[in-house]
C-alpha cells in the first residue's frame, strides 16, 4: 500500500539510490575528508564541520553526479554531450575520459579561455558557440537529437541528482552526530541528493545568494519559476530555475532555504583561507556566510555541518564574469 | 640493560614522549585530515595520501610544539619569549594566547608587516627590532635571562620536537598502511619527532631544497654544520644549522634526506593546486617535488605518505623575502 497522498507523486530520487550511486562511482571519485572545528572557529559559535569537498577531481563535486549518470545510461559510439562552461563542463569531460566515451562539451563563447582549455585539457572536444548559455544549450539539445549522444543536465536527471547525492553517504560516515548539514543551492542538484540521502534524518538547510534566489523563490511559488540571477557566485550558483527533482524532494525533506549577501560571501571565503587555509570558490562559501550573516542561527548544541562544495576560482581575487554566459550551475 | 653502544646516548625524544604529548596536546590542536589520491595523481605513479596539515591553528604544523613546550613549562608571570617573524612565531602567539599566558615575539625589522600585524592579533607583544635574525634572536635572548620568561626555540628543544611528532601519531592513526613518509626539513623539529614516532616502524624520507640543505649536509658531515640558505622555501626551511635533537634522531630514525631544486618545488605547488586545489606553501609542496622530480622514486607498490604542512604563502603568487630576516624555520 502506497504512503502517498492522493495526487502526491513518488520522488525520483531515493536514499536507494543514492546507495547503489555509492558503489556504482566508488572506483571513479575520491573520498573527500572532513575538518573538525574547536567552537568559534570561522567567527561561529558552536562547533563545525567542514566537508572539503573542492579536492574531488576537477575541483567540485559535479563528477559524482557526472560518473553516475554516464555509469547509468546506454551510450554508444557518438558519447556524451553537455552543455557547460563551468564545473559540470569540467566534471563531464574528466569523468567521459575516464570511462572511454567520446565527450563534446558547448560552451557559451563568453566562456574564460583558461576554462575552455581545461576542458579541452580532459580530452573533450568543445563547441564554443556564439552568444550565451541558452544557446550553447540549445545547440547541445540539437546535437543530442541528431547524433544519439547521452546528453547530461547539470542538475535535472536522476541519475545526476543521485550521484550528488553521495556526497551526504560519506558525510554521514565520516560525521554521524551531525544535526544539521547546510549546503549552498544552484539549480538544486546537490541539495536534493543531500536531502534525498537524510530524508529529513539530518536536518538540511540550503543557502542561496540573495541575487540568486532560485529554490527560495520555488519553494515560496510551490512550483520553479524563472528568477533574475547575477552577483559573486552566480558562475556556479547562477541557476534560473530550480531542477524539477531537486525542488520536489527539497519540498518534503529540506528544511528551509536561507538567503545571503555577497558580502556575506566573500567574508566567509576570506575566513575560510585565513582560519582554515581553505581556497573556496565563492558559491561554496554560503554555506559559511549563513552562519557569519546570522542567516541561518543554529542552537548552543547543535552540530552543524558545512559542504564546501568546490575550488574553482582564482586564488589572486574576485572573478568577474559575464553572468549571461552561465546557467548550468548548481 | 642498556641497548646503548658504549659512547653512544639515548634519543632526546622517544616514542613515549610523543605519546605523552599527543594526550598533552589534543584539547589544543585540529585533527587534520588526510587525503587519498588515485593511482598516477599529481603525476606521479602509485598512490599518495597527503596530510593537510596546512588546516592547523594558525596555518602551519608549528602548534603542535608550541603548546607541548609550554603545558610542560614552568611559567610564571613574565610568560613566554620566542624569536620569528615566521610560522613558529605565530603559533607561539597563538598558543600562548590560548593558555593564557603573555608571549613576547621578537622579529627582525625585515619581517614583513603583514606577519607582525597576524603575530600581534594573536595577542602577542611584539618586539621589531632592527637587523637580521641574528640580532632577534639575540634580543630574545637577553629577555629571557632578564626576565626568567619561557625561550621558546622553534626546533631544538624536545618538548617541540615531541610535539611536532603527534602529526605522525595522528597520520599512523588515519593511515595506517603507509610504507613510507615524506616530510619537508628545515632545521629538523618535525622530521625528529616523526622519526622518533615511527622509530624504523615506517621509512621516513626528508626532503630539503638544494639551496637549503641543512641536514643533507649535517648528516654527511656526521654533525649540524652551518649551511647557507637561500631559494624559494627559505622562509620556512632555510635553517642555517640542523638541531641537534633531529639531528640525532635521524642518523637513526631517517631513511634518508633528498634535495629538490626550486623549480621543483613551484612545479608540485601548482600540481598540488590545479589537480586537488591544496594551496601550499612552497616548503610544503618540498615532498611532492621530490616524488616529482624523482629525488625519491618509490617502488611500484608502495604507499607512500606526504606531509603538507604549511599554507602560509600569499596565494596570488611567490613571495620574496630577505632570507638574512628568517632563521627560526623547520
Amino acid at each position: 500500500m502506497s504512503t502517498l497522498s492522493p495526487g502526491e507523486r513518488p520522488l525520483d530520487v531515493t536514499r536507494f539510490d543514492v546507495e547503489t550511486a555509492t558503489e556504482r562511482i566508488a572506483p571513479h571519485v575520491r573520498r573527500t575528508p572532513v575538518l573538525d572545528l574547536e567552537p568559534g572557529a570561522l567567527g561561529v559559535p558552536g562547533r563545525l564541520t567542514l566537508k572539503l569537498e573542492l579536492h574531488q577531481h576537477t575541483g567540485s563535486f559535479k563528477p559524482r553526479g557526472a560518473f553516475n549518470r554516464i555509469l547509468t545510461a546506454d551510450i554508444d559510439a557518438s558519447g556524451v554531450l553537455a552543455a557547460s562552461g563551468g564545473n559540470f563542463g569540467l566534471a563531464v569531460a574528466y569523468a567521459a575520459g575516464r570511462l572511454g566515451h567520446p565527450a563534446e562539451i558547448f560552451v557559451p563563447a563568453t566562456s574564460p579561455a583558461v576554462k575552455i582549455d581545461r576542458i579541452r585539457g580532459y580530452g573533450a572536444t568543445v563547441h564554443v558557440v556564439d552568444g550565451y548559455y541558452a544557446e550553447a544549450y540549445a545547440a547541445c539539445e540539437e546535437r543530442a537529437w541528431r547524433t544519439g549522444a547521452a546528453f547530461l543536465h547539470p542538475y535535472d536527471q536522476p541519475a545526476v541528482v543521485a550521484g550528488q547525492g553521495t556526497l551526504a553517504r560519506e558525510l554521514e560516515e565520516q560525521a554521524p552526530a551531525l544535526d544539521t548539514v547546510v549546503v549552498a543551492v544552484g539549480g538544486g542538484g546537490l541539495i536534493g541528493g543531500v536531502a534525498a540521502w537524510y530524508a529529513s534524518t539530518t536536518k538540511v538547510v540550503g543557502v542561496e545568494p540573495a541575487s540568486c534566489p532560485t529554490l527560495h523563490a520555488a519553494l515560496a511559488a510551490s512550483e520553479p519559476v524563472d528568477v533574475e540571477v547575477g552577483g559573486l557566485a552566480a558562475d556556479a550558483l547562477g541557476a534560473r530555475r530550480a531542477g524539477a527533482i531537486g525542488f520536489s524532494i527539497a519540498q518534503v525533506h529540506v528544511d528551509r532555504v536561507v538567503l545571503v549577501s555577497d558580502d556575506a560571501i566573500a567574508e566567509a571565503r576570506r575566513r575560510l583561507w585565513d582560519d582554515v587555509k581553505v581556497m573556496a570558490e565563492p558559491g561554496a562559501a554560503a554555506p559559511l556566510a549563513a552562519l557569519i550573516a546570522g542567516a541561518y542561527v543554529p542552537a548552543p548544541d547543535e552540530r552543524v555541518g558545512l559542504v564546501v562544495c568546490g575550488g574553482n576560482a582564482d586564488p589572486a581575487g574576485m572573478e568577474r564574469v559575464d553572468l549571461r554566459a552561465l546557467d548550468d550551475t548548481d
